[in-house]
């Protein structure tokens, strides 16, 4: 048996010294393949320079960074052999900085626009991050406000299915502060958009102090598991899947 | 002795998921510290969740995350006790996000700007930044741009020769890619502007794989001192600081 599990959160680079991180211990995604370890598998792990990461001779670690360099990343590994399971627990970014301007500058380009006398509509906002000067580096600090334009990410797991339509895809869904109804609502949705086998529905204030709240969905939308740990997740996710294979 | 040493890099939070991280290890602060704790020395260390630490009795670690925390934090130990040195080598966000806007919602308020038929200045701004709809936990991925207005932060290092005037103070000042001449004019400046004693600069092009090139400057602007490791930075700071004390 050979799966994929992603886990972490991914950072993308606002300039050389700054990032927009997404957070994510791994914790959850350490524990599933600490549950897969325990039967005959192999296991290739995407995951971050700084997340946790289960320790065995049966696991491959893939350091990525950036939603770029995962989508690569799973690319080449869908690519090179077949995987009777993905589990894709990592926190993708779902905005990338594509341009950052001074209040200033800000204000001089928008001033150009307006001077148009025409109200504004979505492809003239590409004056905004039009390259002017050279590349900063380091985003100078002398500017009162800073405008940093991002421009969406492509959706990383929609490409694993494309790539192996025979494998089992398990998808994560998380949100903040919503009703149990809406989050499952919603996690049925990004399975069928993502062409997942299974989603992980969870919310962000059920998870704390060791309690992590999850409902595992199916591809009909039923729910076929609750847990109340990450343990018990991980557990209820290994099984389904094992029992599947 | 005591000695209040900042590591590490804050983080401002963009939603309750994500979150702009300035870079830093926390090597070079954790080095500074263990130079120190070969003396009689009491340490208050502030540093993040995830950055390394020295590990001593010697050494009270106070946990901070964003540059508010950090200030607060700053505020309450300046005001406990005196200080011999103050060592304040955490990357501080310049930067904090005030206000995210869809594409669709950032079009609205510009094009309800340019409807007044005037060239807009930096107080319209703020009609961008005001609150329409109630605060979101999660920022929603349904916009092709996503518009993140940040404000400035403030100085964190100028409160501290504010509330302790005797302290000697060391700042740093990192660049990225410049020359050594505007290196070393960018550091002095900012020396006189935060009122510290010494000021170490540094490039981040020049550290990388154990190397670490950094210039010691004192009050008088005069480079002190220079070193090319991580180990070596540390110890000419300490040593400097103890024949002052």
């Amino acid at each position: 048996m050979r799966v994929l599990i992603t886990a972490g959160g991914t950072s993308e680079k606002i300039d050389d010294v700054r990032s927009i991180t997404n957070h994510s211990t791994g914790k959850l995604g350490s524990l599933i393949a600490e549950a897969f370890l325990t039967h005959d598998v192999t296991i290739d792990y995407v995951t971050t320079a700084t997340t946790l990461r289960p320790a065995s001779d049966k696991v491959n670690i893939h350091e990525i960074a950036g939603t770029q360099e995962l989508a690569d990343t799973l690319q080449n590994l869908l690519q090179q052999q077949p995987y009777d399971a993905v589990i894709h627990s990592m926190a993708v970014s779902d905005f990338t900085p594509e341009k950052s301007l001074s209040q200033e500058d800000f204000l001089t380009k928008i001033n150009q626009l307006i001077a148009r006398q025409q109200p504004l509509t979505a492809e003239d906002l590409t004056v905004l991050t039009e390259d002017t000067a050279a590349k900063e580096n380091k985003i100078s600090s002398n500017t009162d406000h800073l405008f940093l334009i991002l421009k969406k990410t492509p959706k990383v797991i929609q490409q694993i299915k494309q790539l192996q339509p025979a494998t089992i895809l398990v998808g994560f869904k998380l949100l903040v502060d919503v009703s149990k109804e809406e989050l499952v609502d919603v996690a049925r949705h990004s399975l069928i958009k993502n062409q997942a086998d299974y989603v992980l529905a969870n919310d962000l204030t059920s998870i704390h102090h060791g309690q992590h709240v999850g409902y595992f969905i199916n591809k009909e939308g039923t729910i076929i598991g609750e847990a109340t740990s990450k343990e018990a997740i991980a557990q209820l996710i290994v099984k389904t899947l094992l029992d599947t294979l």
